[in-house]
């Protein structure tokens, strides 16, 4: 598929999961596509852990509602009722969970292009997540990345060492059908900001 | 261009930049693409300030000399010597810069999605990257990464709110070639490692 249809097909899914299987080779060049990306210092700190136990999705999902109702005690008025309206995951729906980790010691201690940027590897990891997730796209799947946890809890589930950081869990899978805008617009809780807004020359000219 | 294809030939480029001019239509799909990018509670945290100013981008070189420097005092040995044949930035050969930045107040204060990991923002920007280095890619221009800087000097090179976060200093333009190998592998700085190693099942697997 043509890149430019992918990023701007790209969705990020919650309903929409069938549960259908992925086959393997199919899962193979999604998992190869991530590895792919560029790494500070070739240091490719990333790891992922494919979650096919329905007890652990189960437990994370449940995990889950419990963070959403902390998040939404947080709301008043017209935001609390848009948010009562939204799905949050597809973790139950979906085929497989992929939870993406950072290891900071990968490479080191002398993380080329790390000693003045400490967050740069984790950086690397992010861009392995969006090559995984463009070529889901790309194979009929879609992506829903879900962020209402806390990652001791899912260290804790998954068995992640301490000094191994969590920093996505995506569920994955074939859809029925990908929505045309974000589903946070869809539901009025936020439109998208122009582009000519997010761009300026050669110094910083203001928010906007 | 197929997503598999920018994928897997895409390179961190500092040596090919041939200087030649991008054209506007070719940069803004570049943009457009960064900004289709996932956000978490559709924040769309990152903005693009476009350096073609020579003063700023010198200014900008000599400090990431300094910051070389920096690190290959660190490094002994072996090391040292393969570190001292490595080109770490195209910053003056290249067309033009792109520095993305982190803006954590958009969306706020209730970003949905990032109450509990309040680095989801900051993951946001590095999908938006990933887009552009592979839409870039696909427009038949190279990507490089610098990451010799402090962020602080960067802040005041491009007056950048001190809320605001430089997230990466990005050289685009054509190429004379693409290499086919990472610059560190043929350098001998660090090898790529197998995907196989990478892959865990249901749980945390050890490291290797």
């Amino acid at each position: 598929m043509e890149l430019y249809d992918v990023i701007h097909r790209r969705r990020d899914v919650r309903a929409e999961f069938t549960g259908a299987p992925i086959p393997r080779d199919v899962l193979d060049r999604v998992l190869a596509a991530a590895h792919a990306a560029p790494s500070v210092g070739l240091s490719q700190p990333w790891d992922f852990i494919l979650v096919r136990d329905v007890r652990l999705r189960r437990a994370f999902y449940e995990h889950v509602q419990g963070e959403r109702a902390v998040f939404a005690r947080g709301l008043r008025g017209d935001a609390a009722e848009r948010f009562g309206k939204i799905k949050i995951d597809g973790v139950l729906e979906s085929t497989l969970s992929v939870v993406v980790t950072y290891d900071a010691a990968r490479g080191g201690p002398a993380v080329l292009g790390r000693h003045a940027i400490a967050d740069a590897g984790l950086y690397s990891v992010c861009l392995a997540i969006q090559n995984l997730w463009l070529a889901a796209m790309a194979e009929g799947l879609g992506v829903g990345w879900v962020s209402f946890y806390r990652e001791a809890y899912l260290r804790e589930l998954l068995g992640i060492p301490g000094d191994v950081r969590p920093v996505a869990w995506l569920c994955l899978g074939p859809v029925s059908r990908l929505q045309s805008a974000p589903d946070l617009e869809r539901h009025g809780w936020r439109q998208r900001r122009e582009l000519d807004a997010a761009v300026h020359l050669d110094r910083w000219a203001g928010r906007s």
